[in-house]
Formats: C-alpha cells, sequence, structure tokens
C-alpha cells in the first residue's frame, strides 16, 4: 500500500540486494523511519524490540535474519545459532517457529556456497506468499462491499474495523484491511470507522496511519462509539482480523471484539473476520480453550502520544497508586459472527462452513 | 465522600457567603484544584468546560449561576437571559434544564430585590436535596448488593461502572457508586471494574479517583475489557448513571454503555442504572428521540495524562490530519437493562415499573 504516494511494503530487499529494508513500527505514527538490517542482530533487534509486529511480518524478517547470517558464515554451526537466536526474540510467536523451522529444514540439505542465495530466495517466498494470501482476502470480501456498495446509490459503504489487521501486520493488504483497500482502489467509495482500540491504541496508530496515508476516507472514534454509530446506521459492514479461530468458529482477536459483535448483532450489522486460513486451529473446538495474553497494566496506566513540541511522550490518566488489569485479547462466539473471509472464499463461521472451504481438514478437526 | 481522608462536595458557598467554591474536576486526578466562580459567565464556562460535570453538580452548579446573575441584575431580563444562557451550556443535560425552570418558576414571583437571595437559597435546597436523593439512592441499591455478598461467602461482590456516576458527578455519594461506597463503609467486600471512559476518561481519570481516596478496592481496565471479564464471571453486577431516562425506560448515558449493557444481557450479569427521578423525562418515551451531543474530535485525537516529571500534558495519538468524531451519549434499549435504583426504590425498567414507583406522573408520561 501507499506512503506519501509510493506504493510500500512493510520489508523489501534493498537496491544493494542484499541489506533488507523496514518501517521502524515503533516510530508510527508519528515519524517514518526506515531501517537498514544488514547482520542477523540486526533482524533479532527489529522482532525484539518490535519494529516488525504482526505474525506474517514477524516471520518474514527472521527469514531474511537467517539469509543475513548465511551471507557471513554459511556452516551448519552458523545456521543453527542464527536459527536458536531469532526464535528466542519473541517466545510465544508460532510464525516465527514456524518461518525458522521452514527455512533450516531447507537450508541444511545445501552445500554451505548455495545457502545465502537459497535463504534470500526463500524469504522473499514467504513475504511473496503472504502478499498473494492477502490479496486473495481482498478480491474475496471485495464481493461483500459491492453487494453493499449497489444498494447505496453512490453513498460510502462504511465498514467498522477494530484493532490493526492491515498492511502494516503484514507484507502488503492486510487482512481485515484487503477488502477495503480493493474496493477503494477499484474506485467503489468506502469510508473506514477505526476503533481506537486502547489501550495499545493500534487503530489510532496503525490503521488510520495506513488509510490515510494510502488515502482511504477513514474516521477515528472512541472503541465506546461503534455501537452508538450501528444503532444510527452509520455502519453497513464491520471486518477485523483474528489471532486464531477454532475449528467450530470462535474468534480469538484483540479485546473489544466481542463487545463489537454484540452489537452487530443486536443491530443486523453484518461482522465479518478476515483471516489466511493458517490462522485457524483445527485442535480447538471451544473459543474457552484459548489462552488470553495477559499484559502489564502499565499499558492501561498510561497512553503514548505526540506532545505539541513533536516530540513522543507517555502520560498516566490516573493518579498514582491506581490499579489495573489488562487482558489483550478476548473471544467472540461464532454464533455472534456472520462469516469468515479467506484466500480461499466466504464462509459460515461455524465447523461446516469452515469445513466447506477446508475439506482436507474434515479427520483433522476438533 | 473523602479526599485525603477529609469528608468533601463538589459545590459549596465560600465563606464569603455570595461566591461559590467548585473543585476544577479538569485538573483531576494530577492536582486537586478548588476555584471560586463570581459570576454567571464563571458559572457557565465551569458547565461548559466541564471543569463541573455530571448532571446533578451541572444542575446545582447552574441554579448557583443563576443567583450569580441575579446578585448583580436580577431584572426579569437579566432572569431570561442567565436562564438561556446557561442551558445552552450542554445540550443534552436534562438537570441543567430542570434545575434553570424551578429557578425560573420560583423567582419571577418575586420582587427584584429578594431574587438574589431566594435563589442562593434555592440552589442550596437544590445541592442539600441531590444529596439526600444520593443517599437514599444508596440505600435502595444497597440491598442489591448485600444480596450478591450472600452469596458470595466473603469474595468481593465485583462491580462494574462506566463513566463518572460518582459523587464527583454530584454534590456528594453520586448516583451509580452511593450503593458501592455504603455497602463498603458497611463493612460488605466490593471491588469496582472501572471502565477508562474514552475519550475523556472520567473513569480513569475521576471514578478511580473518588475510589481510590475514599478506599473502595478497585481496577481500572479499558472500555475494550468488560465484555471479556463478564464471559469470564468476574462482574456480578454493572451499576452505571444516567443522564436521561425516558418514560418507557430507555437510558441515555455515557457513550460505551450501551455495549456494556449488551455483554451484560448476553452473559446474565445484572445491568441496573441509578438515577434520581428528576432523570427522567416523562415527555419522551423513545429513547431515539434523545438528541445526541457531539462534541470535539480533538477528543478522541488526543488524551491528556501526567508526564513522568509530573507535568499534565496532552498527546496526540495519531498522525497529524487524522479525522475523528466524537458523539458523547449513546441510548441503551429498555430491554437490556435489569431495573432503575431511584431515591423512591427499585423498579424495572419499563412505562410500568417507573409509574410503579412514580404513580403521580401517570397523567404525564409520553
Amino acid at each position: 500500500m501507499k506512503i506519501d504516494g509510493v506504493p510500500s511494503r512493510t520489508i523489501w530487499l534493498q537496491p544493494d540486494d542484499w541489506s533488507v529494508g523496514i518501517i521502524d513500527q515503533t516510530a508510527l505514527p508519528h515519524k517514518i523511519e526506515r531501517l537498514t538490517l544488514t547482520t542477523v542482530e540486526d533482524a533479532a533487534r527489529a522482532i525484539k524490540t518490535m519494529q516488525v509486529r504482526g505474525a506474517p511480518l514477524i516471520g518474514v524478517t527472521a527469514a531474511y535474519g537467517v539469509a543475513l547470517a548465511m551471507r557471513s558464515d554459511p556452516s551448519d554451526d552458523a545456521l543453527e545459532r542464527a536459527v536458536a537466536f531469532l526464535a528466542a526474540q519473541r517466545p510465544t510467536a508460532i510464525n516465527l517457529r514456524w518461518a525458522l523451522n521452514d527455512l533450516r529444514e531447507a537450508l541444511r540439505p545445501l552445500s554451505p556456497d548455495d545457502r545465502a542465495q537459497a535463504a534470500y530466495d526463500r524469504a522473499a517466498r514467504i513475504a511473496n506468499d503472504d502478499v498473494e494470501m492477502c490479496r486473495r482476502i481482498g478480491v474475496n470480501g471485495l464481493a461483500l462491499i459491492k453487494e453493499l456498495a449497489a444498494k447505496k446509490n453512490g453513498e460510502p459503504v462504511n465498514v467498522l474495523t477494530h484493532c490493526n489487521a492491515g498492511w502494516l501486520a503484514c507484507v502488503d493488504w492486510g487482512t481485515a484491511t484487503a477488502p477495503i483497500y480493493q474496493a477503494n482502489d477499484a474506485g467503489i467509495s468506502v469510508h473506514v470507522w477505526v476503533d481506537e482500540t486502547r489501550p495499545r491504541n493500534q487503530g489510532a496508530a496503525l490503521t488510520a496511519f495506513e488509510l490515510l496515508h494510502h488515502g482511504v476516507p477513514h474516521t477515528l472514534i472512541a472503541d465506546n462509539a461503534g455501537g452508538h454509530l450501528m444503532q444510527h446506521g452509520d455502519i453497513d459492514l464491520i471486518i477485523v482480523g483474528t489471532d486464531r479461530v477454532t475449528a467450530s468458529g470462535d474468534v480469538a482477536n484483540k479485546i473489544g471484539t466481542y463487545l463489537k459483535a454484540l452489537a452487530a448483532h443486536d443491530n443486523g450489522v453484518p461482522f465479518y473476520v478476515a483471516l489466511p486460513s493458517s490462522t485457524i486451529d483445527w485442535s480447538i473446538a471451544d473459543g474457552a480453550d484459548i489462552p488470553i495474553e495477559e499484559r502489564a497494566a502499565e499499558e492501561v496506566l498510561r497512553v503514548q502520544g505526540r506532545l505539541f513540541d513533536g516530540t513522543v511522550a507517555s502520560v498516566a490518566v490516573t493518579a498514582e497508586g491506581t490499579p489495573a488489569r489488562n487482558p489483550a485479547f478476548d473471544v467472540t462466539p461464532a454464533r455472534l459472527v456472520t462469516g469468515f473471509i479467506t484466500e480461499r472464499g466466504i464462509c459460515k463461521a461455524s465447523r461446516e462452513g469452515l469445513l466447506s472451504l477446508y475439506p482436507e481438514r474434515k479427520s483433522a478437526a476438533a
């Protein structure tokens, strides 16, 4: 998607054909800083400090990290060290481990001389596969927006999204945002309500930034406002991303998603979840079995932003001594979800729906 | 309730017996600043800029505003001007209009010489009536908490509240918080989940401040978290305040209330609204007829808080150029409300329920 009119990805090979460019996401939305990774240590630091974030992007960065390591030392030892080192940066990120295993399996049989190029090729393929996955989610979701647009006589289709399931979390397109970008780029009038998404404000800091720079009309709202807007017919469609979907269609996503799903259900607003099929956990049926991460109270007690002089700072919103709790995700039961938008198509949020798109999973599904 | 151990009210007559003291609530929770109002313009500004906020406190401040106006010009014209001027400061607040009508009706028949003193007397009476009203709401709501406590074997009763319907919104006790303070002061174990309440953070800044200073156990959460906590049985009871209740029981309250009511309904958590009967608008049946105030986008785009050095500052949470919308209230339909806690008792959220407590309104009710 575009930044200042220039088509951009979150990670790319620099013109020197070996060093790796990223956008430093810790500086967003206040500054656009591009960094160059030249060593495996650079890649590890980018993952650790969340200069890159979002499951797909973390995986791609790790893959390029292995390529950088192989460039300076393609030995078996160096390969094992690089994989272990990168994996340790975000201990719970499953995509990180998946990408690293993929690289190790591919490189080990090769002669050391061929490893660096093979690693670059593989990293590029993982990145391109992610772009293609998101693009297809976009094409499938676009049909929904077109259908709504046909009823709106040129008035914009109003889509609400929560958190950031945008291109900044992926390589390009995003998941929840892919149908929106495709609609916008196809000349369909679309307007996005962006939930701020406290406590980390990914909506305000990342989703609104993306849409602003790509030129998609949007409006930031407090997380509290979506229900009211739905009551007044101001929202035609909700699309969110997800961190994990169970085999029966329950959806774990950023805290607050469940509240929007309830309001959508109460007001007859279609509520869709966009996801690549790698997000489906076929081993779990009930969303209550998904472990929910509790994050630091500090994130609730403070807010980061930009002072009038441009400095980025964090402010405390309570009196000293106030305790806080910070569950990071919630589970939206399948009954509140209108459907899933995946790379293969759209389906109902149920075991039957998912298996209609992924029949090969019939034996695996819990 | 107490600040630093000292029993306090939100508004009072200064020792000079004519100027009016308030706590500047825009400085909370970072600083406790007391201001003196000496003109009707001061009172209007305090209402407009939310130095005073909360339906009852706005009403009392407006009443003192009329008194200050009468002190400098007690003519019929000045009375009408003061009433119209004060009423225009917050369009959704019914209490504001109620207090101003009360003052106008009381003052018009009097000779101009008697109006200032009569206005002061009336303002003091409205303030004292509010304290007594809240105390009675507390006594009535206490019964609900006692009932829940009896089932919890000494575990705390977990009450969620949204925004600030606390003593800082009233003169003392608060509405939604009155039952909580009475339970706490009676030695019943109670714990309060405090919704942050973006965009103005009244929960983080005011409710958490109140509870901290009075010594009631509490935990701040993002507005997004309540649904998840209800799904996990962590909330026994919700009590919120309201800015206006219709004759059929629809409830206008701070934006986001509707989302919590939906989650309460979905999880079988009792959802109560605490209110003095002056908040009931007998002339409106349908909540959709309540005008909803739209506030400045700036409130969504920025967050105020305390820097590490103790300075209070405001930070922008988005890139420059992000648009925002800021509806300040939403309407919770009566069907989602378990009951009303009023100064006369507890009733169902319906025309029949309200009339059972206020039978004298049978002819007035829309």
